[in-house]
Formats: structure tokens, C-alpha cells, sequence
């Protein structure tokens, strides 16, 4: 059971930075909260310099007025601890505490996240500010809770300061203990890179072609996360300890972190920053794209760290840099919706961002609720309709959880070496964004799950596995996966899967490997769909129907070793014509499926419509595609969301009774949604 | 009244370079260039190590002999200070001197310009070999003026040396006085980059995510503008004092820094280095580009800072460096016409770069006049007709002054702001392009100014005025744009107007900020057209004609807040569709025009018509799309210039009797010009 | 007469790396290979950390034992000098010997080749372990030949540690003794680079621009060419010293290095290392390329080197890195193909890279022969084939070398140059492309040479030279292609020829400059043919054909200055329609064609008409475009390989009775090659 916050009702809130405004304008501010229904604010978390203006010397004046105001309002504080921002100061005095590219330039005061975790100084600089600040702020009325840092490893996910070098160090030798199960674990045999002495050992650094020993490349992302979470706790510690009374949170999911680990281990719940808008400057060129609509891939991940969780920021209007990122703004009842899709995924405390848009800096152009001149607008006007929902419904939704059937399994070892690694990482991100569309506009609801240390049961809460491309893959994990397909779970395989141990050395075995035997196949060939090489099509074997084109990525040739092994489908074209691409096995209780390719969304629509996988309310309720279906429930009640993505009303046909929960009415037969809109029936 | 070149006749030069060839072949350059009326030559900007080969060890010996022997051949020169091209002994002693990029890398010897203004050592130097140069060559009786350097800023126009760094910190003091006035103008409060220190600050330097402060990436543009000067005046001053009878230029149009105070402050008259043929390597996809007369935009800039100026390095020839840059040959008529074309726009004095090609060096494919092999060619040939038409005309033509009843509004400011600024910048850059090419296309010259101090009387020579983008705008600025319009003046602005300070804070005020009176309209909603952002066409309302998709860039949609408010367009798509997008006020004796997004082409097409601007010799004269017009005159004669920018002879129709300048013959009806050709008329 | 290997027929091998193994697969693997008639392994040439763990210490047990093993199965041993890849140790101790960028940021342990050859401490640690290597493996009897070091100048040919400038300085000091002719040589008047000491000469360095001076860019390049052959030198010197009974070669092409003056000096034959699958993602979209096929080029130019050469490593299974260059899977009958291909070029030895893919480091995916599972697969079965094929013909082959009538000219000045240059460079590029694709498809066998030294009578042996764009050439350079065509030699010349000196400094003379008296014409104008520019056709004297838009990069406008100059084409458009571009000049007993283009493939074919060039066995046998012809002859017997790249079967016509050597059949008429086929027939 994940860690989940713990909430009554729904809630709203904001992110907000007294510091950056004339004091006269809070009071004003915080009623203006409280009038639209927003009952949390964060604050602090970027103000180091106004907690500590010099070393050892603290100011809580401007917070301390904040925080009784704040209380004189009922409004609820979340404080930050500022470490995302390091004084001017603080890096002057100590230039060990940056960070520095791979080529050992420093990263220099100006921007924020500019330090690395490894440095002992910046650990110990930042144990006392966020003890003084506990210490301070522990007992006051207004404060329920703690974010610690601010977005770990966004902008940069990689260190290469001389600190963190060194951590690197200590970490392979804890890890390893002997150079020789380093050299082994690393196959410095190859190319002569063995190493004698530890001090040999650096994090990736120029090397010629810009192409690292792999093996290293992936101890690195483990560093890399082991590392932060170790920065954490220093934090989190002294918070427990201080402050046992509040939560503590952090925002963000961002690379080369195992943000499950970091929750189990120190926080009480995981929260998100969700920018769907993101979709529209860094959007696919694929045919129908997901769009805003992606994030909710985003947020099942979230879920399945915490159940019920935060956003720390939800968008609230255009978001970009001064130099970067400029997006339009969202569409009339975007934010509204974005704040639905939010809650639908899980979130019970929804947290804008932010109050108002800053006037100076780089953010001046990350538009927030109010805009420069402080006057109503559209996007207030779209939040405080929310503010006044979530008072009338709040308490229905809250503790209620997302029900999935089927999901999309992933694991850190693959994301992490697949960023390195050209051979397989492309193949997942094509195969998960394939199965999580096809899903969404077929209205399965749909988990994103870690493979961590699940149990057997934990599995069989699905009745669909989709593990697509586990190039890495241990004994154990095949032989829960077997254990899951003997009792009854359906398990679908993609290409490439297995044929690596976890040190990413590959095995010598015929792949895939620890799931061959499951399988009842093997790979007699294969080959990449890169260069000039042409994708293949599919011939499906029960209808013999012809799908050009749709092998992409990687083609296994497949052999089949057992009799009761069914080839569903072929390859078409180049010399393995006519060669097995997709198998099924049934298998105790179950069947596992093993596709040779990357997942082409026209495979996924076939594969959905031979396993007879539908939507669970498709005996009830029809709705067009640009609408997703989401259930929250809990043991009494459950409560299904119908989200339109588009800027075209949709219609939709209810065809039993139900409750309009959010205009609180009954409701049946045929009606719409308007562009943008949001319906909960129960 | 800005600063200009005072010559009573038209005049033609080249740039040589006596150091590269053997001096055998002085005697006949000079005698071939007497024979084609090159009167004027420019020399020694790149010869510091022939006059200090060592370290205070001066020869001018090499010079002294061209100098005679051009004195002899009734040759005026213009001598070059030469520290653009700073000697290997003088960097390799003192490397302090050298410019560095911004992670710290010093740009070494080998190139040109590697070196930083704010070097004490440097300053010196160029002290020095100026003060040297000075008191050697000021007597020479064929020496008329000085060049100050080269193209300052080419190439590099950033500049990241130690040096540069304690020379910011300086200006900076001088600038903000208080740590406390710095840290408010640069909104160091967001991110908690306060600075407690003046040794904390420094030119930008490596970021996370290459994105740093931006009021500091203005502040720094302005910096390096102010140093630039002040490196330039160590020079003027020195001139000045052993000197004062020659005058002082300096050459080209270069990044961050304000040509219009340099000249102010210490030059003559502005020069600049034309080179029209970089539109074929540079060329822009758009539909009907300007090409080679776009630069008739560059010089109507340089003509805003001097009226009658100096064209040092006037394109002769294909040009290209050995690794970048190969143009195309020019074509037959082009040189004519480009030279042409800069008196057209002021140009009293043309120097052709250079007299024979190079044939060693970066520069071998920077052809000159003449060939390597060093006989006659096409190139020639037309610059010795340039020769003979300045000879038979020049006298009438010098002194006069391009006329123009419509200005384009520039500011350094926003020009410096937008470069980083992607939610301003773009604007002005497209909307520029679009009013310069259709006012070319549409035969109405064109002033493009720089708002500086202009009184209102000087605002006041023009009927129209169009500041298109002005998101940094003070309160001054406002009320004399304000002033213009109750006077009697247009003026057209465009999206993002005013709602930045001068320290580039956003204003907390409704857009558009200072002129929202004024135009009496104000910015009820904006979306970037950006991403998947489809660009909305704007529906005229006095025709109802609707213009698709060209409403580009960002959309302000406006709100109108006065009666007497017309509105002139509205946008056709997205969810503003019919709210103003364009408005009209009568206001005073003028009127305002505000329009919500970047000008199309299209737009101003609409707009010339609606507001009837057009040519001044419309009644007398048609002329195809092809040929460039405009005006030189003076109080007693009017020189109407016609250049045919096109392969295509150009077919003209002249309804009043005029006569054809250049072949000193009267001429009516119907003619033609011929491809790349020339007639001025009177 | 260049060096070659001398074998008694053609054998088979494959690069081993028994310290990547368990020890137990050794046994297997010998046999293996035997039974697959692989008679030779590569092994040693990546184990320094083997042989030598620690400075000093070293250590030959390993190999011993797989020498032992190896000559029991008699397997022949090839034994690589392991320089490419200096241990941990070494590097961490003497860091000095690391190459650097040209910013000087230095290149780490953790990949390849990532040392320096200028260190002398480098040069010692070499120096001992060839010399430890050769002493205690001199006498084993499974090893006939060593291989220096591994693809010298893969990967990065460019140097920059502090080594390397101070090689370069002394290289520099003993080419030009004086700073007077160092100053001449690099032109550095221009632009007042001018050295004054020998300390202010650098290899290149970070300048403004990215643009160091080009006379300096060439000198960089021979220098590195003189210091990897001085570096090779350093071990063959020790090898010749202590083993004389064994052979010495190295492999690869790369970049920077003259290859012949490598293998003149001190080789006893060149080996090359042929991967013809890079087509598939480095490959062109020009129409109809010759992908893999376009090696035969690359071979041929191995061929100008060693008539009968080795391939060091040939390509045997997809190839890739983990983090770049993933190739899709050679298809079917490749592997032999291309077998034949390295053959028919003059490789008498060749051996499959690699025996097993590795299954740890970053070349996990270049795949070899048995995949990591290690069980049969088709690449084992292909390379059977050609094993046994060697067995029945091998000794027929081995030893007849290539024939040609025709030959395209190189040399390595002007390769050099052209790097750099755009001026020249990309022409060669695009020209020889055409030619050898379109002489590939007209089956006319085709040499490449590299002018060096050669005498008349080498050249003599061609009907034929195309040289197409030699802007540097020499005097005597021009002597000699004027006694090759006074002699009877048809000689074609391209646009830009002849107007730079070795120095690189242009030649103050009408081009082309050396040749211009041979071709009886002069260039009067000339364009490059970019941005803008437009390409222009071809008008075909002798039959009035317009061939449109072919004369491409640029166009030399052709001045006819003797009476027996024939235009053989004029251009079609520009200023310069109906101008010459194409001249042939009947001259003593043979003819000179100037074009004034890079050369297009319609007009390759059209010269190929135009002066009767055809495939010598034009008169019996037929094929169509797909086969490669070439013939590999000694003074009995003839070899003519016909070699399918088409995934199509090749309908041919025999109209001699010939014999099928390669299953020793008589045969005539019409017949099939299979997809990817091979035919030899005597």
C-alpha cells in the first residue's frame, strides 16, 4: 500500500511569493484566496536569501507576517525549504558546492539548481537552514506541512562536480567492495579500461566520441538517484525530528530519481507539478497525438507512487521563460479541466500555480492565476468555479482511488540504460505511448505501474500485464511474471525483451532470455528498422488480414519451440517474410504474448480486440474519443469522470440512470459536453 | 541635425592593403586607380605588427612610402588605427587581453578581433600605436581622416574575459550605487539570487539551462555598448589632440552597441561596410524576398546617424572566407547598382573592398576589383563607369539628403531586450521585414529611426510613424508619442506595446501600459501563436473582407475602452474569434492605430490603403514592383533615384519631362531600365 | 610497385578477443573456426591491462596459453601492439599523454584512443610494451605478423595536448628554419598575425569565428600525418628489430594520415578494415546510390597502397555501438558478398570482425559471427561457404591483382585542403562520387591513385585520368599530366583546378594556373553555384542536347585561347548562357577536357559516350546495373567477379563460353545471379 495524503475533502490552493510583492498587497491577496475557495498556499521555497540574507545570520520577519496573516485568513501553509536556490553568498564563499557540466565547467550563481548534492559543505549549509527554519516555524498555527527543495534534478539531472566524483567513488565501493567486481560488473576487459585503484574511478567525463564505458553510464543513473535521495534525507530528518507534527512532501518527477524509493523511504505522500500545456510547444507529430491529455501518463505514474497525492503546481495560465518555452495560452476552460484530470488521476489537493504572475526575473512570462495588473480575468474566473466544486463535492471525491484492470509496466534499470542505450530505449517510448493512447481513446482505464518488489497478488490486481521492451530483466522478475501468467494473468512481451542481466551485460542465451521457457519461443534473427531498412508489415493470422507498415523499430525473428505455441501474426516483407512476428502461449491459467516489435497503435487496436479488452462502461455509456473515462471509487461509491480534451462539445449517451454529481442532478439519455468540459457521474 | 560627411562631390575609393603585395606593384595600382577615378584609398586598419614589430619598437617606413608615393598620384587617404588585429607578441605577453567565450575559453591569436576592451593593458596599448601613429603620419598631406579600429563588434559581440567581468562590476556600481538598487532592478528577490556583495556580480556567466537573469542580459547589453564607446574614445581623444584638422570615423553596424552615441559623442560621421550580397547566402524563404535591396533598411539606418556618410568597404566581388561564406559572383550591373544604391541613401563618399584579392590569408575568396592574376575584368570595368558618372555628376548630387514622410520606430532598448526576450523579439524582427518590403514594393521611401531624444519638432517631419513592438517603453516616451498624435501624426503599434519599464520589469498596469490611454483601448486577453497554436485571420470591417491566417505571431485581444474607438479588424478563428484585433482612434489632429499581432505583409497592404499612404511620385510616374525609389534633394533640387534590383529590364512610364541625370538628356514617356540598371531623374 | 602481402591462396580468418571469455570456450572456438577453414585470428591489439597490469609488471600467461592452444589447431596468429588503449594506470599517472579538443579540454580514460602520439612519455610506455611484446612472443610459432596499434586516427584525427603544440612547433621549426619563411608560408601579413617569436605558434586553438588561419590548417594536417607515421615508426622500428622474420601492417583509412607514405616506409603491406553496412545509416539520398557497394571505392584506394592487401576486419554482422550507429542486420548472402568484394579488390586475407559479439563494453552490438548465445546462426553458415570456397579457389586467386584502364586522381594536399576550403572541397566530393557510380554502372573497372612520386611510364598505364579538381598543384605536378597527355593520355580536368600552391597561397595568374597553357583556355569569370544561385544547364555541341541544371557547385566561365580548342558544351542560363563550360584540346598524341563544373553523373555519361569509354568485356557478356564487373589478372589467367548488391536475382548474358571457378563449371548464354550473389568466371 502506497503512501497516500490524508484529506476530508478536496482542496485548493496556491503557490505564492510574498517576498516578491509590496506588503501592502497580501491582505488583499488573501482574502481574494479565501473568496475563491483556495484554503492552501505554498510558500518559501525559493527565499533562502531572505531566510539567511548572510551566513549564520536568520530573518523570519517577512515570513513570520506572512504566516499570521495567512492564519488570520484560515488559509493552510506549505513551507518550503529554499535549498533549490543557494544564496549568492553561499556559492561565492563556497564555489565546491556547484555543479559542473561533463566537461568540468562550473555552473555559476543566476539561474537556480546550480549545486550538487554531493558536497559536504552544501550538506552541511543546508542541514542548518532547514533546521533553523524548523525550529521556527515548527509551532505555528498556519503551518501543516513541508515541501523539501524544490523540483529535484529538473533542469539538470546530471553532476559532475568534483564532490560528486568523489561520492561516485565511495558509492562503487560500497557497491562493489573489490575492483574486481568492479572490472567485472563494468567489463573493463573491453578495451583495456580495467581499473587498479579506486582513484581511477570517475563519473562519466569527455571521453573520445562522447561514449562512456555503458555499464559505468548506468551506474551512474543509479548514483545519480541513490544520491539525491540521500540529499533528501538529511532533510527530511531533521524535519521528523523537529516537526513530527507535519507532513513532509516534494514536488516533481524528474529524471534519473527513483521517486518511489525517495516516498517510501522519508516523505509522507509524492506531489506533482502538472503542465499540460507543455503538450502544445513540445508536442508529437504523430497522427491524433494525445496532447494535454498525455499528462494524464504522467499522472498515473504519480498515482502509482502515492494513491492520493498533491499537486504542488497546477498550471494556470501561458507558461515560458523569458529565452524559452513560450506557450499559448490555455483555451476558456482548460484550467478547469487540466484541475478534473488532476483530481481524476488521484490528486486530492490541488495547488495553482501561481497567485500572480511575477513582474521581474525569468518566470515573468509563467503566467499565474492574476495577471501583471492584478485585475479578474478569464483564469480567475475558471479557478474560483473550481474552488466553489470542490466545496460542494470535495468531500464525496477525497480518499476515493483510480480502478484499472490493466496496466503498463515499466522499471527504473530500463529507463535509465534506455536513455544510453539506442539498441532498446526508443522501442519503449514508442510502444508505451502506442498502448497508453489506444487505451485512452478506447475509455480502458489503465494503470502505469514500477516493478519494484511486488508480490504475486499485487500483480494479479490486473488482469493485463504490458511489460513492452524489458531489455533488463533478472531471474526473479521472470519468474514472478511466469507466476503471474500461471495464475490466470495475461502478460504481453514486446522485442528485445531480456537479453540483459541487471549489470546490462547481455546474456548468452537465446533471448528472450529468462522468458523464453514462458514463451515457448526464441529469436532465430533479428534486426533494427534503422538506416534505409524498410518497416515491414503484419499479416494477422485469424483474419489474414494485411497491415503495412507497422513493425517498427526492431524486428525479432521468431522461432517456435513449443507445440502449443499460435503465431497471430507475420512479418510481410524483407527476408524473414512470411517469420513469425507475434506469438501467444496459453499457459496455466493464462497466456503471454510476445511481439517482436516496437507497438504500432494499429497493433494495439488489434491486440485489444483479440484479448476482448473494453472499457468497463462500455455497457452504459457512449462517448466520442477525444473524452476520457476515469473511475475514482472507494468501498461505498464510485465516480466516474467524462473529460473532454477537445475544443468541440461532445455527445455523449447515458443509457442507465445516473447522478450529475457535479450539478447534482439525475441524468440519462443523450447530452453533451462542451468544449473543455468536465462531467462526474455516480 | 546628426553628424555628416561634408564632401562637394560625390566620391570613389578602395580599401588597400600595401603590406600584402609587393611594392612593385604600388606605382601601377595607384596610377590604374587615378584612371578610374578612385580618389580616395584606405589603409593600414590590420598592420599593427608592420608598425610596432616589437614591443616599443615603431617602423613606418613601409607606409611612409605608399603615402608619398599616393600623394604623388593625388590619392587621399584615410589611415586605419590598427587594433582590431592585435600583434602575436602583444597577446602572447599579455594574454589579459584576449576575449574569452562565456564558459571562460580565451579566444586566441589567429583570427581577428580576440581581444577585450576592457583590458587596462589593451587600452594602453592601443594608446600607444595610436598616439604613435598620430604624431608620425599627422602632417602627411594625404591623409584627410582616421578609422578608428574595425568593425567594432564583428564577429564577437560578447565579451567574457576577466576584464570584462571587474569592468562590469564598475559600471554597475556606477549605474545602481546600492547593492539595494541592483538587486530591485534586477528582481534578484525571484530565485533568491540577491546579491550582498559587489564581488558577486559578473557579466553572465554559465548557467543551468543556458538561462540566465534577463534584466542582467539587458544591463550587460547595455554595458557592452557604453564600454565599446569608451574603448573607441580613448582613441578619438587622442586624435582629437595631435590631429584636430583630420576628421574621424569608424566603420559598420554591429551588434550591442549605439552607433547613433558613438557617433554623437566622438566621430565626424558614421561609415558603413555594405555588403548586399550576403542576402544570396543568408537569403531568406520567405515569399518575394528584398535580397540585396534589403540593405537599402541597413542604410536607412546608417542614415539616421549621419545623413551624408561614408561607405568604407563597398562590395566588389564575390566574397567568402575559405571556411564559410561562398557567395555567388555578383552579376553584371550589381556592383553599379549597390553603389548606387548607398547614394541613393546617403552615401557621399564609396569605398570598394578591396582593390585586388587576397592571396593568402582567411580572406582569398573576398574577391576585390581585381583578380588575382591582376587583369582587367567585368568588375572593373564597372567601377571605372561608377568612376566616370561620379566625375560628370557628383557635384549635384553630394550634399543632398534622402527624403522620406514615413518613419519606421526603432529603439536599442527593445532591439537589445529582444534578442533574448522570445516573447517580444520575434514581433519586431517580422513586422519590420513586412512594412520595409511592401513601403519598397509599394514606391514609398522610408526613414527608419532610432527614438532617442527626439524633440517633438523632429518627430513631426514625418506623417507616420510606426513603432510596431515597443515592449519597453517609459512614460516619456509615451506622452511625446502622445504629443505627436494631437499634433497631427499617425502612429501604428502593435502587439505587446508597453508593458515592460526601461529596467525591463513588467508593469503592473493593463497593456498597452502607457499608451493604453492614448489608444483607448486596453489588452483583455493574449495568447503566443506558437506550438500547435493555428495563426487566426482578421475580418476588415469596412469591406468585410477576411484575410486568412495572417495574424501571426501573438494575438493581444483587445478591448475597447472609448467611445471613440473604431474598430478595424477582428480576428476569424480560435476562441476570440470577433473580438478586435485592430483599432483606430482619432485623437487630437492625428490618429492611432493598434493592432493586436505581428504585421503580415497583407496587413500593411491594407493599411497603407485604408490610411492612403503613397508615393510621392505616384502623379508622375509608374514604375514596375522591381525597382527601388527614392529621393535625394536639397532646398534647390530634387534627384529622384530609380535602381532595378531584378535580372529583368524594367519597363517605366514617365508622364512629366525630366531629365535622365546620368546621361544629362531630357526624357518623357515611356523607357525602360535595363537588368540591375540605374536612372536618376531630375 | 607498391608493398603487398604474398599469399599462396586466399585464406580466411577472424579477430579474436580470448580475454573477454571464459577460458573454457577456447578449445570450441579454435575447433569451430578450423572447421570453418578460418586459418588466421588478430588477438592482443585492446589487452595493455593484460599483458601489463601494472607499470612494469608484465604478464603473458594468458596469451601464451592461447597462442599454445591456437598454433595446436594451427591457426596462424596475427598480434596486436594494444597502443589505442592505454590502461587506467597510465593515464591516471602520466595524464600528459591525453589528446585534448581544440578548446583544450582533455579527452578521459573510459573509451579508446583517447592518448596523444607527441608525449614522449607516451612514446616511451609504447616503445616498452611492443618491445616486452616482441621479445616474448618473437619465437612462438603460431604468430606470423604484427599489427601496429589499432585504426590509427579513428574516432578523433585531430590533436591538441599541450604535447602536441610543442611537436607541432618543432615540426613547423624544422619545415620552415626561419620565422621569416614560417611568415611567408602563412601569409600572416594579412591580418597582422605575423610571428615574432617561435613560442607564438600554436597548433590551431579556439579563434574568434572558428576560423584559424588556413595555410596554418593545412600545415596541421600534414603535421599530423608526419607525427602518426613517426609514432607507428617508434614500434615497427622495435618489431623489425627483434622479430625480422615477421610481417608488420596496420589497418584502417583515416582521416589525416597518408596512408602510402605509412606503408612505404615502414609496412610491409596496408591492411583495411571494411564495413560496408554504414551505408544503411550514413547513407546518401542522391538518386540511385551505390550504398554498400560504394566501398569498392573506398577498397580501391587500399588497392593504390597494397595491390594485395589484407582486410583486417570484415564486416560480419550488424554493426553498432550501444549509444550510436545502430545498423539494421546485412541481409542474406551479404556477409559472402561482401567477402568477395574486399577480394575482388586485392584482399588475399580476410578476417570477419569478430569470432562472438561481445556481451559487455560499448560494442555489444557490433555484432559478430555467432551471436552471444553462441549457437548456429546464418552468418556461421555464410562464412562456412566462403571458407570452403577459398579452400577449392583460393590458390587460383591469390596473388592476380586488379586491372584498369582508367583512373581517377587524389592526393592527399588537396584532400587536406579541401576540408577546410569550401571553395574546393565539397566539388571534389560531389565529382568523384559521379564518376566512380557511373563508371561502376557502365562496368568499367576503375582504378584510384594518390599522385605522389609517380614516374610517366606508372601513369601511362592509364588511358584514362580524371583529376577533377586539384586546386593545388605544383609545377612539376603540371609537367607530368602534360607529358601523360603529349604521350597519348586522355587527361580531364574540373573546375578549379590549378590556382592555389602547395603553400595554399593563390597563384597570381589566370586559371588554371600550371594547366592553363595544356588547355588552351582561361576561367574569365566564375560563380560559385550557392544560396541563391541558380544551377545551369548544359548545351551539347555535338548533338544540341540541353541537359538542365547539371553544372553544379560551381561554374568557371571558360575563355578559348588557342585555335584547336573544341567547346565541347556552353552553359544554359545566367549571365554567362552560351559561355564555354566544357573544352577538349587535341594535344601531342592524346587530349585534355576542361569542365568548368563539378561534375554531374548525365555528364559522366555523357563523356563516357563522347570519348568511347566502355566495359571491356562489353563484347560477351551482358548485365545489368545492379553487378559489379572487375578482374583480377596475373600474367596467365583472368578472374572476372561479377558481384550482385541488388535484393533482386541479376538476369546475365554469357556470349563466350567461360568457366563458373566458383563451382568449377563451363558455362554460357543467359543465367541468373541469386540476390546478393557472386559469379566468377575465367
Amino acid at each position: 500500500m502506497n503512501k497516500s495524503i490524508q484529506l476530508d475533502s478536496l482542496q485548493l490552493g496556491v503557490c505564492y511569493y510574498p517576498e516578491q510583492w509590496s506588503d501592502s498587497l497580501w491582505e488583499d491577496d488573501f482574502k481574494r484566496m479565501k473568496d475563491m475557495n483556495l484554503s492552501h498556499i505554498r510558500i518559501g521555497e525559493f527565499a533562502w536569501s531572505i531566510f539567511e540574507p548572510q551566513e549564520g545570520v536568520y530573518d523570519f520577519d517577512l515570513f513570520d507576517r506572512v504566516l499570521d496573516l495567512a492564519h488570520q485568513y484560515g488559509l493552510k501553509v506549505i513551507m518550503g525549504t529554499p535549498t533549490a536556490t543557494p544564496p549568492a553568498w553561499l556559492t561565492q564563499k563556497y564555489p565546491e558546492v556547484l555543479n559542473a557540466t561533463i566537461e568540468g565547467v562550473t555552473y555559476q550563481h543566476g539561474m537556480r539548481r546550480h549545486y550538487n548534492y554531493s558536497s559536504p559543505k552544501y550538506q552541511e549549509l543546508c542541514a542548518n537552514i532547514t533546521r533553523q527554519m524548523a525550529n521556527h516555524f515548527k509551532d505555528h498555527p498556519a503551518i501543516i506541512g513541508w515541501q523539501i527543495d524544490n523540483e529535484l534534478n529538473c533542469e539538470v539531472s546530471e553532476f559532475y562536480a568534483e564532490a560528486d566524483h568523489i561520492a561516485f567513488r565511495q558509492w562503487v565501493q560500497e557497491r562493489y567492495h573489490t575492483l574486481e567486481a568492479l572490472n567485472q560488473a563494468w567489463g573493463t576487459v573491453f578495451w583495456s579500461q580495467t581499473y587498479t585503484d579506486w582513484n581511477q574511478v570517475y563519473l562519466p567525463r569527455l571521453t573520445t566520441a562522447h561514449s562512456p564505458n555503458p555499464h559505468l553510464v548506468l551506474d551512474e543513473k543509479r548514483f545519480i538517484s541513490d544520491n539525491t535521495i540521500a540529499f533528501a534525507r538529511i532533510q527530511a530528518d531533521i524535519l521528523r525530528e523537529i516537526a513530527p507534527h507535519h507532513w513532509i512532501t516534494t514536488n516533481g518527477l524528474f529524471g534519473h530519481l527513483d521517486s518511489h524509493a525517495l516516498t517510501e523511504e522519508m516523505l509522507d505522500f509524492f506531489s506533482y507539478d502538472s503542465y499540460p500545456q507543455f503538450s502544445t510547444i513540445f508536442g508529437s507529430d504523430e497522427p491524433k497525438p494525445l496532447l494535454d491529455r498525455k499528462w494524464s501518463q504522467n499522472l498515473s505514474v504519480v498515482r502509482n507512487i502515492s494513491n492520493n497525492f498533491c499537486i504542488m503546481e497546477q498550471q494556470a495560465g501561458p507558461g515560458g521563460w523569458v529565452n524559452r518555452m513560450n506557450m499559448p495560452a490555455p483555451r476558456p476552460g482548460q484550467l478547469r479541466l487540466w484541475t478534473y484530470q488532476s483530481v481524476l488521476h488521484g490528486a486530492d489537493l490541488v495547488m495553482y500555480f501561481r497567485w500572480r504572475t511575477a513582474t521581474f526575473g525569468t518566470e515573468i512570462y509563467w503566467h499565474g492565476l492574476n495577471d501583471y495588473h492584478n485585475q479578474p480575468n478569464r483564469r480567475i474566473q475558471e479557478a474560483s468555479q473550481v474552488g466553489q466544486e470542490f466545496v460542494a463535492i470535495g468531500d464525496k471525491i477525497a480518499g476515493t482511488t483510480y480502478q484499472a484492470d490493466i496496466a503498463i509496466v515499466k522499471d527504473y534499470d530500463n529507463d535509465w540504460d534506455g536513455e544510453y542505450d539506442i539498441w532498446h530505449g526508443p522501442l519503449t517510448g514508442k510502444s508505451i505511448n502506442a498502448w497508453f493512447k489506444q487505451l485512452q481513446y478506447q475509455h480502458i482505464p489503465t494503470d502505469i505501474i514500477y516493478l519494484r518488489k511486488q508480490t504475486l497478488a499485487e500483480l494479479q490486481q490486473y488482469k493485463v500485464l504490458i511489460y513492452p521492451h524489458a531489455a533488463i530483466m533478472s531471474e526473479q522478475t521472470a519468474t514472478l511474471l511466469t507466476q503471474y501468467v500461471e495464475a490466470g494473468g495475461t502478460l504481453i512481451l514486446g522485442a528485445r525483451t531480456g537479453y540483459k542481466e541487471l549489470s546490462g551485460h547481455c546474456r548468452m542465451a537465446p533471448m528472450p532470455g529468462p522468458v523464453a521457457s514462458l514463451c515457448g519461443i526464441s529469436v532465430a534473427d533479428f534486426t533494427s528498422i534503422t538506416g534505409n531498412a524498410q518497416v515491414p508489415g503484419l499479416r494477422w493470422q485469424h483474419n489474414n488480414h494485411h497491415m503495412a507498415q507497422v513493425a517498427e523499430l526492431f524486428n525479432d525473428i521468431l522461432q517456435v519451440n513449443e507445440d502449443d505455441v499460435e503465431v497471430l501474426a507475420t512479418y510481410t516483407s524483407s527476408y524473414y517474410e512470411d517469420a513469425p512476428a507475434l506469438t501467444q502461449r496459453l499457459y496455466g491459467k493464462g497466456k503471454v504474448l510476445y511481439y517482436g516489435a516496437a507497438f504500432h497503435e494499429d497493433v494495439v487496436d488489434e491486440l485489444l480486440s483479440i484479448l476482448e479488452i473494453s472499457s468497463p462502461v462500455a455497457d452504459w455509456l457512449e462517448v466520442p474519443e477525444q473524452v476520457e473515462i476515469g473511475i475514482r471509487q472507494n468501498e461505498q461509491h464510485q465516480y466516474i469522470f467524462l473529460l473532454n480534451y477537445s475544443d468541440q462539445e461532445a455527445s455523449i449517451q447515458i443509457k442507465q440512470q445516473r447522478t450529475d454529481v457535479l450539478i447534482d442532478t439525475l441524468i440519462e439519455g443523450t447530452t453533451t459536453i462542451p468544449a473543455y468540459g468536465v462531467m462526474i457521474l455516480q
